[in-house]
C-alpha cells in the first residue's frame, strides 16, 4: 500500500479510550497531524513513548501522532479541528476546560453528542465567556466499534458506512462536512444539531433493555446483549420508547427514522420486530453484556439521552411516559435520582423558547425574543 | 391415627384451584362438613365422583366433601363459614355472584385479601342490595402453599405457622376468629383489616421484581425464582418497594413489619439483607420462576396489590413513586393499563374519606360524615 499523502488539516483529539485512540490512529494512518489530548499522564505518556498507536482490525497500520498531551492549551494550538471523542457525561467538563483555549476560525466536533452534546458545548462555552468565532458540530453516533488492547493499542472492529453530523447552527453544517469529508466521506448532512441528538439510539437500546435485564446482569454468567437480552417483550418495550422518540422529533419538525430501519439499514438487520432484527443479526452475537448495572448504559444514556428527549417532549406534548418510567427506574436501581446532572432545558440552553424560537436557534444560532 | 370427631360447623369453599382444593380436602380430613363451589362443571363432576379430595404431603388423606356444586344458592345453603379461595382479581365476580344467596349469620372469609379484598366484598354486597348480616373477614395470605397435581388430587407443600386475620368491622374480629380458630388454631388477630391488607408481601416480592427478570421471565431457562431472581439490586428495590409498603400503613397508624421480619418468622430466613435471606432458605429453591410475563405476578398482585397501596398512600403523603413506576412498567410490558379494573379507593367504598373516617368506618363499620 502507498503512503498516502500528508495532509494539511490538523486534527486535536480530545480522549484518550476506545474511540479516542481509534479516531487519533485512523487520521494518523490516513496521513493527517494529529494530537490526543487525555487527562491521564500514563496514557499520554506511553503514546509518547510509542510516537502513535497501532492499529488493529479493520483498519490496520501504525497511526503516527505528533503528540500527545495533558495540556489542554498545547493540544489545540494550530488544530483546525478539536474532536472530543468521550463519555458524554464528561463533555461538561470538556467544554468548561476547552473554553479559554479554542481560537477563531475553529472546529470543535462532539463525536458524538449522545443527546444534546453540541447544544450543551455551545451553553458552556458562552456561560465561560469563551469569544472564539468556533463551528460546533455533532456526530449522532461514534463512527467507528472500537476496543482497547492496552493504551497504545486498539482493534476497530467496524466503521460506519454512513453518519450524519449537523452543525449548530445549522446553515453552517456545510463548512463542517466540508473539512470532516476530508477524513470521513461517509458523514452526511442532518437538518440540524437536534436530528443528530434525537436519532441517538443507545437512549432507545440501553437503558429499558438493561432494567428489563436487572437479573440476567447479576447473574454471573456471560450473556449476549442484543441476542439474549431482547426478549420479545424487551424488544417490544424498546419500540415503544422509540416510537415516543420519534413523537418528540415530530414536535420539532423532524421526521426521524424508527429504529428497525436504522438497523436494517446499518446492518442488513432482518425481521419484522426489534426482537427479530437482532436475533437475525450475526454481529451483536458478539457483543457481550454488563455484568453490573450501573454502567454507561444507565449513567450515561438516561442523563444524557432520555432526560433531554422527555425535556423537548414537554414542549409539545408528547408522550414520553414509558422514557420516564424508565429515567426513575433506573435511578431506584441506582440509588440516584438521574435527573440530577442531566441534560435538561436550561443546561442545553433552551429553557424558556418556544418550539419555534429553538428551530431558529438551531439554524441561525440566534435567540430572539417571542 | 383415629378418626377425628365430627364437627359442626360448616364450611363452602369458594374455588377449585390450588387453594380451594387443599382447604376443602385439609377441612374434609379435619372432620368438618364441607362443601365446594367451582364454576367449571368437570371439576365438580370429578369431585363429586369422587366423593372428596385426595391430600398428600404436608397432611395427608382423604378429604370428604359433602358435595360439589357449580350452584352458589346450593353451596351457601346452610354453610356457617363461607371461605373464599380465590384470585383476587375474580374477587368482583365473586362478590356479585355470592350476594344474592347469603343469609343472616353466615361469616364470609376472603383467604387471602390480597389488599382490600375484605372492603370490596362488602361494597359489592352493599352495591348489589345484599341486606343479609354477614360478618366479613380476610386474611393476610393464604395459610397453605399447595400445588394442584389433577382435579381431586392436592400436594400441600407446608402451612404457614401463623396468619393474621381480621373482620370489617374490626370490632368483631374476636368472633371472627373464634370459629376459624375450630380449624385453624393459629389464626390470630390484626388490628383491622387494612393491616391484613397491608401486609400483603406478594405485592413487594412479585411485580417489581418480576418486572427486573423479564430478560429471565423469557429465557426459556428453568430458574428459580427467588435463588435467580432476587439478585442483590432487585432485593434492595423489593426492599424499597417495601419501605413504601411500611410508610403507606404508618398514615394508618399501623406499625406494619418489615419483610424481613416477616422472612425471619415465617422460614427463619437469614440476612441482612433480602437477597442473603432468600438465598439462606433451601424452601425457596423449590420455586421455579414463570416462563411468561403476563401472570398474576402483574395481572394481580398490581392492580389488586400496589394499586391500592398507592391510593391509601395518597391520603396521607405516603412517598409511592417506586410502586407507581412498577405499576406503569407493568402496564407496558403487558400492553395493557393496569390500573384499570384495579382496586381504587371508590372500589374500596373508601372514596372520599379522610383518614380518619377511614379508621372509624374499619373499627365499627359505619361512615359517618366529617
Amino acid at each position: 500500500m502507498d503512503q498516502p499523502k500528508p495532509k494539511k488539516t490538523c486534527w486535536a483529539v480530545i480522549g484518550g479510550g476506545n474511540g479516542g485512540h481509534a479516531t487519533a490512529g485512523h487520521l494518523g494512518i490516513m496521513g493527517f497531524p494529529v494530537r490526543l489530548y487525555d487527562i491521564v499522564e500514563e496514557t499520554v505518556d506511553k503514546l509518547n513513548e510509542q510516537g502513535g498507536i497501532e492499529v488493529e482490525g479493520h483498519v490496520k497500520g501504525f497511526g503516527k501522532l505528533e503528540f500527545a498531551t495533558t495540556d489542554i492549551k498545547k493540544a489545540l494550538d494550530g488544530a483546525d479541528i478539536v474532536m472530543v471523542v468521550a463519555p458524554a457525561i464528561a463533555h461538561k467538563a470538556i467544554a468548561k476546560t476547552l473554553a479559554g483555549s479554542l481560537s477563531d476560525g475553529q472546529i470543535l466536533f462532539i463525536h458524538p453528542g449522545a443527546t444534546g452534546g453540541a447544544l450543551e458545548f455551545k451553553k458552556v462555552l458562552e456561560d465561560e465567556g469563551c469569544r472564539a468565532d468556533v463551528l460546533i458540530g455533532e456526530a449522532m453516533s461514534l463512527i467507528y466499534a472500537a476496543r482497547l488492547a492496552e493504551t497504545g493499542r486498539v482493534r476497530i472492529l467496524g466503521m460506519k458506512g454512513e453518519l450524519m453530523v449537523a452543525a449548530i447552527p445549522s446553515n453552517k453544517t456545510d463548512s463542517l462536512l466540508e473539512k470532516l469529508n476530508e477524513a470521513y466521506p461517509m458523514m452526511h448532512p442532518g437538518k440540524n444539531v437536534l436530528q443528530t441528538s434525537l436519532e441517538n439510539l443507545n437512549a432507545v437500546v440501553h437503558p429499558g433493555p438493561s432494567i428489563l435485564n436487572t437479573s440476567m446482569i447479576e447473574s454471573g454468567r456471560d450473556w449476549k446483549y442484543y441476542w439474549d437480552g431482547l426478549t420479545p417483550t424487551i424488544g417490544d418495550f424498546a419500540e415503544q420508547i422509540d416510537r415516543e422518540r420519534l413523537s418528540v422529533g415530530k414536535i420539532f419538525g423532524l421526521g426521524l427514522k424508527p429504529i428497525l430501519e436504522w438497523y436494517v439499514l446499518e446492518y442488513s438487520a432482518d425481521g419484522k420486530t426489534l426482537t427479530e432484527a437482532v436475533r437475525n443479526t450475526k454481529a451483536y452475537g458478539s457483543i457481550k453484556g454488563p455484568e453490573r448495572v450501573d454502567t454507561r448504559f444507565l449513567l450515561e444514556d438516561i442523563p444524557m439521552g432520555l432526560l433531554p428527549m422527555v425535556e423537548l417532549g414537554k414542549l409539545g406534548g408528547a408522550d414520553t411516559e414509558r422514557m420516564e418510567a424508565v429515567i426513575a427506574m433506573g435511578g431506584f436501581l441506582l440509588g440516584k435520582d438521574l435527573k440530577i446532572g442531566g441534560r435538561n432545558l436550561e443546561r442545553l440552553g433552551l429553557d424558556g423558547m418556544s418550539v419555534e424560537e429553538i428551530n431558529l436557534y438551531l439554524e441561525t444560532g440566534k435567540k430572539q425574543k417571542a
